[in-house]
């Protein structure tokens, strides 16, 4: 393999770039800053929030934390998104999902205003994606991989890319995100046939099945690019993608890592778009 | 060829659904009813005016036809749509396009109730096809190629398509569409390298590029279902398709002809979509 496509660099210049433009915005009186709303100690999300905390100065955003107990209503929930709204010195808001069972999730998410929805969960944001009209912000975690793909300078104008897996979250908006850039884009799924035929035959492959380890060499082509979007645990409760990187490293032309790829860079686009929901609410 | 894809069959089979749907609702008092609006006199309009006009009755709906001058300001189309929505005796909104120059039209699609967007027009009603959530409509021409898929015992579960389109009418929306129904999608488009080697391995075709005989026999292979959302007009002003039927006609499995295939479904799906928004607000 030629290239390991860490996110770590991906992430920095992100951060770079929406620092100085936060920057601007102080001089104008304006703090980004992003609300992030956790129910419950879930260690995911606290190991989530950590990382946003760790990263936010880098990018010139303020973070304001609010914690929520697990057996929180959905009333009282929702007067939290709605103050959030009605705060103008919030720009964002970050809901950590998924919320506990007493909680209708949908309707939360709905309540958001989109302006300030920098991880692309309301319909709003999820319509903007679908049209291509670029005034809603992606989920975070499929911006990521296209700014990764850029960073690196994977070409996608032309090319066939592959998308394994077609959650409203990952699969369905990366796979719009991708036609917006003129790649020739395949959904596939739990239902598609002969997997590794297609797989083998694109030149960008996103796997985002969730399933630990579940993509080896036999699904993949010299030459070819291949993101790894999964986030999973194996058997002794190690980090680790969709992809079996020691089987297919030596195939693939690039490859980008778990942990310290994809998701890396989720985090920085995240707040990437709190400033630019800044910008946005300062007009 | 084996078959050719005949839409009024289809036709005729949704709007016998729908009309007993609708005599239910006439037993209760509502009668289903349709508000076309049209700007203008082109003579497309016209002609899809009397489409809907000459098949609204075997689906069991009323149509009101709200015609405006060509010069008609956005305040007065504005107020044309909020009046639609206010009318509980309307149910659904057909709003021919496009619109005049003076016209925003995406402001004025926006302003329809998506509960009355029998055509898939609204922002929201794009977001449900996006999801799959199935609360909203999506464009009729879509549903018109899924219904016809299913009256023909065409299968799609774990089968190859290809949309060759992207637009946020057709080749979008029936993307999801055929996804929602487990079918492996490619998205191809105008950037698209080796298109023939592409659409030659699928299963299902869906050609939406609206250039008159812009597919020939090169592009399909035995075996396969091709389906001509094109409705263009050759040098002769003559109706035509995207596929050079003579042509493709020998080679495929089946065919739907234009005039007479996707665009006779159309019409279908759009009254038995007012039926299903009459029902939904009647509840």
């Amino acid at each position: 393999m030629r290239k390991l496509l860490r996110g770590k660099p991906v992430a920095e210049a992100i951060a770079a770039a929406a620092r100085k433009r936060a920057d601007i915005l102080r001089e104008g009186g304006v703090i980004p800053a992003l609300a992030v709303v956790r129910v419950g100690d879930n260690p995911g999300d606290l190991a989530y929030e950590r990382t946003i905390l760790k990263h936010a100065e880098a990018a010139g955003v303020e973070v304001r934390t609010v914690s929520l107990d697990a057996d929180v209503s959905q009333d009282v929930l929702s007067v939290v998104i709605c103050q959030i709204n009605e705060d103008p010195s919030v720009h964002g808001c970050l809901l950590m999902r998924p919320l506990p069972a007493q909680i209708d999730e949908a309707a939360v998410c709905e309540l958001l205003d989109p302006r300030k929805d920098v991880d692309g969960i309301t319909r709003a944001s999820l319509a903007s994606v679908f049209a291509g009209s670029g005034d809603g912000f992606a989920p975070s975690t499929t911006e990521a991989c296209i700014r990764t793909l850029d960073f690196y300078n994977v070409p996608l104008d032309g090319q066939r890319a592959v998308v394994v897996g077609r959650s409203l979250v990952v699969g369905k908006p990366l796979s719009m995100l991708l036609l917006a850039r003129n790649a020739t884009v395949t959904m596939c799924h739990s239902h598609t046939g002969n997997l590794d035929t297609i797989t083998r035959g694109a030149d960008v492959v996103v796997c985002a099945v969730g399933k630990p380890h579940a993509f080896d060499q036999r699904f993949f082509s010299a030459g070819q690019t291949v993101l790894d979007v999964g986030i999973n645990f194996d058997e002794d409760g190690k980090m680790c993608g969709d992809v079996h990187a020691d089987s297919v490293e030596p195939v693939v032309a690039a490859l980008s890592p778990v942990p310290g790829g994809i998701g890396s860079v989720t985090t920085a686009v995240t707040l990437d778009h709190v400033v630019t929901a800044a910008e946005r609410l300062a007009r």
